[in-house]
């Protein structure tokens, strides 16, 4: 089966934007073993929408269109939808008074234009909205089932899996499912060199990567009559994957990094503080995206000048003075320091040149120093980083809880 | 003058890398005056493609095709655009010879495959690759003229920059330009409603907004002559929003919450020092992530702990034990403590309960206190905040950032 994804929006048509709404469908269609084989975008102009619309209705199974349904004069999708069809638009009561519930619990009342929202095709069916008020809907179009849901991704997102996914479910036949294989630390054509028999066309599971931020995905897609044995048939790659890269791979799918430290810190029932200069709270904010951070994370310090690091960190004046702040023996004084402060099995330092000012001939933007403390002592590395100040604090937080990863793996 | 957008590429149908190449050429098409009403990403089926590029040619005036003219058996755009023109493919001679130069360069043959990048449709232009094998061509197509590319996005810009974009500078007059004002502190509905007049279709220029993550970007689209009486025309309604809005407007185009306080502060000489909870180290990390913060940001505490809230940020212990970590009492004690500590202008303080664990039927997850410390007291203000752990550290964090924002301009 086939399908269309169709965008709506004027910041989309520009280019203001990107669409990330069209990949994710495409994604979520393909595990559930629908092809898409057309994806349009379009602005708020009436034709356009239209004819996109109409086309995609004319050539497909399933239509998924996004954005244009909040209460704005420029969301017309649902009158599009309607005119297409030959439909009037229905006032829906329940959805009106869910809105101004919506209003009532923000202590708001609710706008007039809010009311359109309550309008939907004759004829269709209401997708609700947990996350909001533009609720979406589903209906017979042409030859093809037509779904419309919000444009805002995390909206979009979750009507999609309460509803659309489920239904949609129930249509098809056979699976495609995709998981990945998440790695850190050797560059990308290192890691394929390792795999390459394994990436083989036709192979199934299809193995490919991809390659972002550092990160290295490994991509295994299995197709399969049930799901079961689509993912028996993704496990074998992924152990035969993981014996041949110890200590690179530390996750799979949706694991970050930080999420496998604080899993490996929770299962030993270690903690973890943090001194950070350059990364300015970057580090902590990562450990602390982690629901059941607290058990593990203990505190952290952004200390950006030279008194804050002596005075929240102990590190000495002198020190600081002698070696400069940018430097191994001030990152090695604050993780030290921190966790002594905290009382923590891991202490964390990092320093260093972020950018775009600050850097010097001797000591140039994207040298960073960062340091674990443990039991077993302090440990520092030198850091040469490339590009801007976003890419800097970026690498130097992944180089930190690699390392601290790989720490917790070596405790007793 | 319009155009479509045509992006070929089964990995790009299928979700699995995102298309940056649609939005790109759009922003490069409105700055020279060409509006984009219609992007396509199709796979690489015949049938799919020359449905897109026919329905194109037929309703626009310039068609951009990007991807497809690589050397693979499954590179086949350059075929569907001879058909759907019914002309012929003509081998270029020169055109091979360039493309063996470059493989004598690089010390290698020439595979047979890479001759197909020698051939063009009878009638069109070459659009020569300098940083790669792959030329693209130009011709006319039904009321169109199409242009292909290829899909690699630095030999497409390149190639778009040298060759396309002058070509089509020659054929347009005027400039259509994009401005955004934005918002903070107001739902969506309430400010197009205060603003609702000027979102009237046809006017110049155009107004519209969007909403994400609590900012509500309103968008100024002018048309004009020369890019001056452009921005001239975007300048008065700035003005019209900024007046009907005041406080709501905190910056325009890139500017962020953390972007626009990081410059208050330094253009007012202040400082501000941050204790957080259950934000983790995210307001710290955003005030960081701006360029030239550290004149302004002297230190951060993340206190996850009661223990590290003690420890260091003075938070007497007995004041916890009465009020709860999740208070109004505990978040100023933070404030000011932190604010004592560094010796800043302005002490944050916030704490409460991200989820998703840790709420009560008392203290629910979403409940927030946050407070700012200065020299002329310390308030504090109790939010209820919906969504998951993510969105409720993101309103949090926001809601602080703007509150300092706003207390920034009240200092004498």
């Amino acid at each position: 089966m086939n399908a269309e994804i169709v965008c709506v929006g004027t910041e989309l048509a520009l280019g203001e934007i990107l669409n990330t709404n069209s990949a994710w469908l495409a994604r979520e269609l393909a595990e559930i073993g629908i092809e898409t084989l057309h994806h349009s975008t379009v602005g708020d102009g009436r034709k356009e929408m239209a004819d996109a619309i109409s086309h995609a209705a004319g050539r497909t199974d399933f239509v998924i269109v996004t954005g244009g349904i909040g209460p704005t004069p420029d969301d017309i999708t649902r009158q599009v939808v309607a005119e297409v069809a030959g439909v009037e638009l229905v006032r829906d009561e329940p959805s009106l008074a869910h809105i101004r519930g919506l209003f009532a619990g923000w202590g708001r009342e609710m706008a007039q234009s809010n009311a359109i929202q309550a309008d939907f095709p004759a004829g269709s069916r209401i997708i609700p909205n947990p996350n909001g008020t533009a609720a979406g809907f589903h209906m017979p179009l042409g030859r093809a089932h037509i779904f419309v849901l919000p444009g805002v991704p995390a909206e979009m997102r979750a009507m999609w899996k309460d509803t659309v996914r489920p239904y949609l479910c129930g249509k098809t036949s056979g699976v495609v499912i995709t998981r990945t294989v998440n790695c850190y630390g050797r560059g990308e054509s290192e890691i394929t060199d390792i795999i390459r028999d394994l990436m083989e066309p036709g192979r199934n599971p299809l193995v490919g990567d991809t390659a972002e931020d550092s990160i290295i995905k490994i991509r295994l897609r299995a197709t399969a009559g049930t799901i079961e044995e689509a993912l028996s048939l993704v496990a074998g790659t992924k152990a035969e994957i993981a014996g041949r890269l110890p200590d690179v791979v530390f996750g799979e799918d949706d694991d970050t990094l930080e999420s496998a430290v604080v899993k490996l810190l929770r299962a030993r029932g270690l903690t973890v503080a943090v001194a950070e200069s350059c990364t300015g709270g970057l580090v902590a904010k990562r450990l602390t995206d982690i629901a059941g951070s607290s058990a593990v994370f203990i505190q952290g310090v952004v200390a950006y000048s030279n008194d804050a690091k002596t005075r929240l960190l102990g590190v000495p004046a002198k020190l600081i003075e002698k070696h400069g702040a940018v430097s191994a023996e001030v990152a090695r004084s604050m993780a030290q320091g921190v966790r002594d402060s905290a009382g923590a099995d891991f202490g964390l330092g990092v320093t260093g040149i972020a950018g775009p000012e600050g850097g010097t001939p001797e000591k140039p933007v994207g040298l960073v120093y960062v340091a674990i403390a443990s039991e077993s002592g302090v440990e520092s590395r030198e850091l040469h980083l490339r590009g801007d100040r976003e890419r800097v604090r970026d690498r130097t937080t992944k180089t930190i809880l690699n390392i601290l990863r790989l720490a917790i793996g070596n405790i007793e």
